[in-house]
């Protein structure tokens, strides 16, 4: 990473502010089959893009739209969820028992694990909509074909 | 967004597996100036990429790091954390006095602000060391320069 990074810095297209071009702050999943700013079209400097596991809204998410809001001027909110996610291929019990059968402890939060990524969508649309520390709950909701690279609205 | 996605759809290189090619998990700041498959040279499906505010390692990290080796068989951690981040001008007292001013209620979470970028990297990695749920600790902590596209290795 560190040699590709050297091509990278020799076409560097330079200095951006630090608050994101397009006021938006992006929710996703880490899945390695979604690199946000080529599939959004975004550009260097245009958005924040905040990801965990399942792209599900945890304190942390909302600590992070918080500073973003508050902080550095984002006032749309976009989540992409995706086809095929790995947390669709268990559930929160059966994972906290994998992870202690391997090490031993049984972690107190949960996996998030769950069946319908529309419903997911909702269900974070729901928890943003519901957070009082935000300046701006203007939210849309997507998930990513990992198949097909297309992108569609959840209604 | 969905405009742009229109033509990333129409050029779309194919499916990936969901297991990360690389084996790799890269934990970074959501700063809008790090398109992280570009300045690191990823391919699509090699890294699981999990973003917060300062890139820093709270519950939902371990939760997203977790979920990444024990379901999908990530084995390293990468960190990139940067100059000029949004967390270097603030403090957790006067980031919570911000937002109880503007919207009546104070977090009860802290803002996780910090001064010294590569102390703050050296914190993740202490972190992530001391996690009891992963099973691998073989990470690296990197600082990226948005003014230089340039990565350096924290030692």
């Amino acid at each position: 990473m560190l040699e590709a990074n050297a091509d990278w810095a020799a076409r560097f297209p330079g200095s951006k502010p630090v608050r994101p071009a397009r006021e938006v702050a992006v929710v996703a999943c880490m899945d390695a089959r979604m690199p946000l700013f080529g599939l959004l079209g975004l550009a260097l400097g245009d958005a924040h893009v905040i990801r965990n596991a399942g792209g599900v809204i945890t304190e942390d998410v909302i600590r992070s739209l918080t500073i973003s809001q508050h902080l550095l001027g984002t006032r749309e909110i976009v989540l992409v969820h995706h086809t095929q996610c790995g947390l669709q291929s268990t559930d929160d019990v059966a994972f906290a028992d994998l992870v202690e059968q391997s090490t031993g402890r049984r972690p107190p939060w949960a996996a998030r694990a769950f069946s319908d990524v529309d419903d997911d969508v909702r269900e974070s649309i729901r928890l943003i909509q519901e957070s009082p520390y935000l300046l701006s709950r203007q939210v849309r909701g997507t998930v990513y074909d990992v198949d097909s690279g297309r992108l569609r609205e959840v209604e």
